[in-house]
């Protein structure tokens, strides 16, 4: 049996790798992953072999990770955030049914819905919802679905994939389904660059957030009913009293 | 200005820290922390001061350590997970104003929707929900809401707190919403003891995991209707398309 590691390595720096991370790429011989997420990583890992594959390849470089495996290499595949959360642990497990002498071992890492909440402030604390709007893979409907559903539910709601060049107005129209079940001035956040340079947050009102720009750089939240602004920051109660 | 950092551990092994927190605990003067997450961590940072509140006195913990931090010292406050999935970050935040002199810091962790999801295979992969069985501070009428909502628009859920001692009939009660709306062969798995001793997965279609008994240890995870059994794992496809 030789090994393929899933591993999330995390928003971007090497610091918010977990350790178990960190010794999946120092113990394999491969690393395999999109362009973008293989040059974060790369000054860390010098003396590794890197395959790459571009965006939108994801089952050619599921095969390369899998190949190289069967091959007799320790391979590990990186996935920014957690390779759990509209990363590649699905597919891979999925292709290995055809190679059946590779073991797949997912490490879990630092999902968006996490690094963003952390610079936000609290922004989960209580239950929540994840929804990707790109509808590359899910048709809207779906995707409405959802968004209505978690909105009239009173979920803190986190956006992956708010944007991109071809679904400029996606937010726009996400904003408008959740404006259906709540207040125009429910506290919303968006992160930005998480855990890389130009990192930054912005809290504003639902009904200002319909109106900004974002782009493939940011993840953004809905806050629930009793989501409030302190000390410039989002923060969902859990429900403890004090005096 | 003194530093009070919120800091997720992760499931509780220290290979499964971030880096980021690893350093937080290191380069604090105190460790603040409900007695099991403190005993977690003790070992590897043997230098420093503990301070232990039992469980249910979360307020006066979090202003033990912000009391702490007004002194002058760095601290650590730690959760188990991530700090903001019903962890102490919110309520350090609200807290925080009465302490203008402490600068509060949260450092994001593996929490057990992520680290539960990767030894379960790739339960999550797309849009989910995480609802907290616990109607300590949340009436049930809510959850139960909640439930319905991601149970009929398809997503994925996972389940934080699905039983304890007084609450033995809990998970029955959920299983039985998800039913209104899920067929009773939906995939499930039941993660036990994440990156602890005794660490342990259960795969299971839900009219089965609605007859299963759980315990505070376990993460629980019902599938949507795409989810299905793959060499014994959980796995929901994010859509991809192969021959």
């Amino acid at each position: 049996m030789t090994k393929l590691y899933v591993v999330g390595i995390g928003p971007g720096s090497y610091e918010q790798m977990t350790l178990q991370a960190i010794h999946a790429l120092q113990t394999c011989d491969v690393i395999v992953g999109y362009t973008v997420y293989v040059d974060l990583v790369k000054a860390h890992f010098a003396d590794k072999v890197f395959l790459t594959t571009p965006m939108r390849q994801e089952v050619e470089r599921v095969r390369l990770a899998l190949e190289t495996a069967q091959s007799g290499k320790t391979v590990a595949m990186i996935c920014s955030g957690d390779a759990g959360v509209y990363g590649m642990s699905g597919l891979c497990e999925e292709l290995a049914k055809a190679y059946p002498s590779v073991e797949i071992e997912t490490i879990p890492g630092v999902s968006a819905v996490l690094s963003g909440a952390a610079i936000l402030g609290a922004p989960l604390m209580h239950d929540f919802a994840v929804v990707s709007l790109s509808d590359l893979l899910t048709p809207w409907e779906t995707i409405e679905k959802r968004l209505l559903a978690a909105a009239e539910a009173d979920f803190v709601i986190c956006l992956y994939n708010p944007a991109s060049r071809k679904r400029k107005d996606y937010l726009m129209r996400a904003c408008d389904l959740v404006l259906r079940f709540a207040s125009p001035d429910t506290v919303c956040g968006i992160a930005r660059n998480i855990g890389r340079e130009g990192e930054s947050i912005t809290v504003l009102p639902l009904k200002e957030l319909r109106e900004t720009e974002v782009d493939m750089f940011c993840t953004v939240f809905i806050g629930n009913s009793q989501t409030k602004v302190v000390n410039g920051k989002m923060v969902t109660p859990r429900g403890y009293v004090y005096a």
